[in-house]
Order: C-alpha cells, then sequence, then structure tokens
C-alpha cells in the first residue's frame, strides 16, 4: 500500500485475495463459457455460481445482475437503450453525474432527446427540483447515490418515490437509474429496496480487478445497441472474464465484510482531518461537514490556490490527491462545472481539492496529510499577500 | 493445459508470462492513469510504454491504437460511430462476420439504414460481388480478415482495393473496417500495409487475459457513442486497464515470436488430420483442404450426425470441439446461417463442427481427435443404418 495515496475514489489497490482469486480462476477456469463442452459448461457453472454469491451478497436475484466491462460501460448500456426507444423523449441527469453519464447530453440531445439538467445545492438534490422538472415525455432519470466528488449520499429512496407517484398519475413508466459505484462497500444499502430500476458498480473501486463491473436491472426489460455473441442475457456481448469476475466477486464479499467496524473508522479518520483543518482559515471545507449524509472517505476542499498547482505542491511532498474525478481530467474543456452547478463559487470550484481515502489509511496519514495542506496553504496565502 | 481442447478459436488459456505480467502490473502500477499525481502519472506512462511496445509489435503509430475490453467492443465502437453520422446510409457486411457485427444488422436497418450482406463461398467473398454492393450511399464496409468457422483468409489488400478505387470515382470516403481477431499469431500481416481504416483484436484469443482488446484506428476520425471519462484519446471511456493491457502486450509478443515456426508446425498437425479423415466417407472437411489461403489452426467438418449430437458425443469421449462460434450458441434462434450463406447446404450447415487447436497441440492429440472422429462417425452412420 501506498502511504500517502489520496485518491481511493478514483481507484483503488486490487486485493491479495481478489488478485489470488484472480490467478486461480484464469488458470482452473480458461474455456469459454458459451462454449457447450465440458470445460465451457465448467466455466459456465463457476461464473454463475459467482453470479448467485454476489446476488446473496447484495440481496438481489441473481438473474437481475449482468456482467460489465465496468461502471462507465453499464451506464452505457442503459442510457443507449434509449436510443432503441420507439421515440424520442426527454432524460433528467443531476449535475453531480460522472462523466460517463454527463457526456450523454450532447449525443443525446443530438438525437432529438430533451436532456434536463437537476442542479444540487451543495452536492444534494431535492425532491422538490426533481419534481419540477418531470414531464409527459420523461423516459429516465439518472441519479447518482454517493458523489464521487463531494461524498454526499442522496435520499435515493425519496427521489425514487417522485417518480414513482409522478408515473402512477401519468400511467407511464419512467427509467430511474443509479450510478452507485462509490456506494458500494461505504455505506449500507439495499439495492433491491432502494427501488431504482438499474444501478451501476465497478470492481476497482473496491479493491477488485479492472474492466469489470456489474449492472443491476430490477425487472424492466431493456433493448442493448451491442449485444455481440448475445451473453449475458443478450444485455451485453463479449466473452465473460471469468478470472476478473470472480476477483470480483471475492472484491464484493470482503468490502461488506465488517462494513460497520470500516465505516465508523472511516468516520474518526474524517472527523480528525476535519478538525485538523478547523483552525487553518486557508483551506475552507466544500463537503458538509462529516453527518449520515455523507460518506466519511471522500471530501472536497478549496483553497487559495488553484487545485492543479495545490495539487502539485502536494504531489512534490509525496501526496496523491485529485483536482477533481480523475476521469474528467482527460475532458477537452476542463472546469469544474460540477461544482459550479452545486452552488459553489467560481473561486472555490477552481481551487476544488479532492481528497479520499481507504481501509488501508491510519491516523497518522490523515493527520500528517491535514497537515500538511494547513501548512502549504498558509504559505501559499503569504508568499501572494507579499507580491 | 487440457488435452483434448480443439476450441482454441474460442478462447485460450492465458500463458504462465501473460498471467505473471498481470501480477507485477497490478501490485506495481494501481493508480488510474488518468489521475495528475505522481503514481498516476508512473501508471500512465507505463502505459504510453505498453501502447509503443504494441505499435512497435504491430508496425503502426501508437496513436493509432485504442485500449478496449475486446474485440466485441472494438467493433461496436466502429458501429455506433455510424449512428453519429449526419445521415443514415448503407452498410455492407459479409456473411462471415461475427454476431459482434451482424447483431448490427437488425438495429442498423430500423434507424435507416441499408444492411447488404456480402454473400461468400465456402468462406470467401470475391472483390467482384463486394463491387456490385457498392453505392453512393455506402458509408462502412466490415470485413471479417480470418473466419472464426472456417478458417478462410480474405484477400483483403484486393477487396480494400475496390473500395478506395470506389471512393475515388465517387470522391466520398468509406470507412472499411476489418475485424482481425483470428488473425493474429496466425498469419503474418502488416496492419499498416492491408489499407483499411480500422481493425479489431482481442486477447484472450492469443493467450492473453480476457476482457482486454484493441482497437486499431488509422487516421480516419470518428465519433464515438460512449466516452466515459475521455480515456483513450476519447473514443473508450473507462479506467484503463492497466494489468490487463500489459498482459496483451506480453502475449502479442509471445504471438508473434517465431510465427512461422508455429505456423508451420500448425499446417503440419492440419495436414496430418485431414490425412487421417480422408479415408474415412463419414466425414467431410468444410473448410478448404489446407492451402495459403487459410489458416491450418481453425477448420469445420461435418458427419451426418447433427451438430448438437456429435458434439456431445465427442464431449463424452473427453473432446471439447464446437458446434460453431462459442458465441452463436447463445443466439436465441440457433441456426448456422453462416455456413448457409456460404454456399454449404442445409445438412451440411446442421452438422457443422469446428475444431480449432493452438500452440501446444500435440501430433498426438490431433491423431486421437481425427480417429475418434472417423470412428463415432461411422458408428453414427451404421446406426442411422440398421434403422
Amino acid at each position: 500500500m501506498r502511504t500517502n495515496y489520496f485518491d481511493w475514489a478514483a481507484t483503488t489497490p486490487i486485493s491479495d485475495k481478489a488478485l489470488q482469486t484472480y490467478i486461480e480462476t484464469a488458470k482452473n477456469y480458461s474455456a469459454n463459457p458459451s462454449a457447450l463442452h465440458a470445460e465451457g459448461k465448467k466455466a459456465r457453472q463457476f461464473l454463475e455460481e459467482k453470479r448467485v454469491k454476489i446476488a446473496k451478497l447484495l440481496n438481489v436475484q441473481s438473474k437481475q445482475l449482468i456482467f460489465t466491462g465496468g461502471a462507465t460501460e453499464s451506464n452505457a448500456i442503459v442510457l443507449n437503450s434509449l436510443l432503441l426507444r420507439p421515440k424520442a423523449g426527454a432524460v433528467i441527469f443531476t449535475s453531480l453525474e460522472h462523466d460517463s453519464i454527463l457526456q450523454y447530453s450532447s449525443f443525446l440531445t443530438l438525437k432529438g432527446f430533451k436532456v434536463e439538467l437537476l442542479k444540487g445545492n451543495k452536492g444534494f438534490v431535492t425532491a422538490q427540483s426533481l419534481e419540477n422538472l418531470l414531464t409527459d415525455d420523461t423516459q429516465l432519470v439518472s441519479i447518482m447515490l454517493v458523489s464521487n466528488v463531494l461524498g454526499t449520499i442522496q435520499n435515493i429512496k425519496e427521489l425514487v418515490e417522485v417518480v414513482r407517484s409522478y408515473e402512477k398519475r401519468g400511467g407511464r413508466k419512467i427509467h430511474f437509474h443509479c450510478d452507485a459505484t462509490q456506494a458500494l462497500g461505504k455505506i449500507d444499502f439495499d439495492l433491491g429496496e432502494l427501488g431504482f430500476d438499474s444501478a451501476s458498480f465497478s470492481a476497482h473501486k473496491i479493491n477488485g480487478p479492472r474492466g469489470v463491473g456489474l449492472l443491476y436491472l430490477k425487472s424492466e426489460k431493456i433493448e442493448v445497441l451491442s449485444r455481440g455473441g448475445s451473453q449475458e442475457m443478450g444485455l451485453r456481448g463479449g466473452t465473460e472474464n471469468v478470472a476478473a469476475i470472480a476477483a470480483m466477486s471475492c472484491a464484493i464479499e470482503e468490502c461488506l465484510t465488517d462494513l460497520e467496524t470500516k465505516r465508523l473508522k472511516a468516520i474518526k479518520l474524517r472527523v480528525l482531518f476535519e478538525k485538523k483543518i478547523s483552525n487553518c482559515k486557508a483551506v475552507k471545507l466544500l463537503s458538509p461537514s462529516y453527518n449520515e449524509s455523507c460518506v466519511a472517505n471522500i471530501l472536497t476542499i478549496a483553497t487559495a490556490a488553484p487545485s492543479e498547482v495545490f495539487t502539485r505542491i502536494l504531489y512534490d511532498k509525496g501526496f496523491c490527491v485529485s483536482s477533481g474525478s480523475a476521469c474528467s481530467n482527460n475532458a477537452p474543456n476542463k472546469k469544474n462545472n460540477l461544482l459550479l452547478s452545486n452552488g459553489f463559487t467560481d473561486k472555490e470550484a477552481a481551487s476544488a481539492l479532492r481528497i479520499s481515502f481507504g481501509h488501508a489509511t491510519t491516523e497518522e496519514q490523515i493527520t500528517i496529510l491535514a497537515e500538511t495542506i494547513c501548512l502549504e496553504a498558509e504559505k501559499f496565502n503569504a508568499m501572494i499577500r507579499s507580491r
């Protein structure tokens, strides 16, 4: 484990047990699960056992789980299905969504859809603002469960209820999709109970391997664009990545084991961090001060220095933090629109710094990080003043 | 290595070296390559080194290579790009294409495209028949380099030339896509020289890991549906699967090392197999008798028994062969349309059996397989006669 890695929301190191599972599965179940011969059937059976195991861990039915290449693809499967609707309608995305959702805005608009952006306030959207955007044309609503930038948890049950009530009045189904990537292993939730129609997960955010994820699909039949060889009930083509799927099932089990203990430890670290920066005027917490409507392990702060400058200062001191989501770093017109559309000022958005930690992070690491941030933020301010 | 595994065209076991590379990379380069901190940059640099290495191995430029989740996804990226064209036009698929291409027929038709099926003759399409299908509306042509069922190699240079000449006359670009998945490590080809605009590859067909592949994109800019976090030059979203990419680069290197020696060994095994079945009237070779226009390691035969029955007989004897491509086994209306549209009879198509082997296959294994097939095919015929 790297000592000063505070970018767990971007990706996590694969656990020893998940890696071992990958290795053993790759060696022992190397046939194509779609092949009808003995080796293929052995791989198929093993794959289906993993589906049942994950379904049990998530308290859903195994037939509701589709193995994908990751949350980006899970999101794409759901959003692409809109293109196969007989008629283009309206969709609602929150301004908190990941780029893999938001990047569809321009494409869907091009294809005749009306895309409504549900703005948040400091990381939260309200039931009322969602209700205001619902129309007779709404086909899909996509709301992230845990913000990958602010760590805020949406009251998803209430938001689902708004859509379900509207549905009842209109007698027309609206698909409720939830990107739950940052929620797994961080908060205790019952996938089946939350009431949405689909949800996305990535293994690499929970110490599993890259290139594998889940699409939870409750009951609604969706049409998909790329069927490939009709694998995964025709919903996701491509030879099943059995080794990675087995490793993911191991990672899911690991992340859900002693969840409450891990959650309490994370809260302790978060509170410690907040306390350490509370006396430092040069640092401002943009995420809410820790409470039950946030995950403890993701927070965003602001200083007087531009994000890139301050993250670089911290890299030089050996700390890995993020100036936004890793994915958004590739965007051609990089600008923290997410923060701007969540009620933060231009200055706050321009200097935002995301800190995220994991189960291996220690109090000592948090202390050093907080102290370094305070010291460097104050040094930066002094430098500005002296000019 | 499993003794009686003759389904290498469906998937191959990961090599020790590729697996070791996966393990070491997962341990040493665990940060997100899109992150701007030191660990992220280290992962980015390593990833780009792998891209350069693969580009060198394939004799193309590194900026022409996009890392994807496999050939199914590479194909989907190219085909989905059609949806972003200002106007629906016509596309040409050969009847030899993999399901990940052919399944787009209905969807593209739905979206206003005209989909022309270029029929083959015993596994080959002709330049003339391609030329006959080209029209002023043609936007894309997709032709597989090596058939995953018959092992036939298309004269791709000649086919590309037909399209390029037509382009010149019309003054309008036509995208030429090539699914080259079964060609890599089997035939010696120069990716840059073949003249197509894009090509797909999967690592798991060449003893690399699952869930990773390549899209070669020569120079034409294509619009993509799912950008995710704008990774891979905005062409393929999702956190880069660095460990699998490194393992793939290892597998590509391995499969290209001593290619001619391996090719000659495969030819020896193919010729041995053909000789063994040549005296057995109950078995018919559907693939061409081995010649330079085929790969040696994939062949399809027919008997009097339905495919499923005969493959089951062979499974009971411990042999893993295929009744078609593994992917097509999942199709809801399973029927060997590929063979029917390549000039084979209903009876031949209904009893087809694909045999594919790899570098670890021995003469002894081939001998036992051929002898068992002949014996069982004759036994089946005797049983039919006695009824």
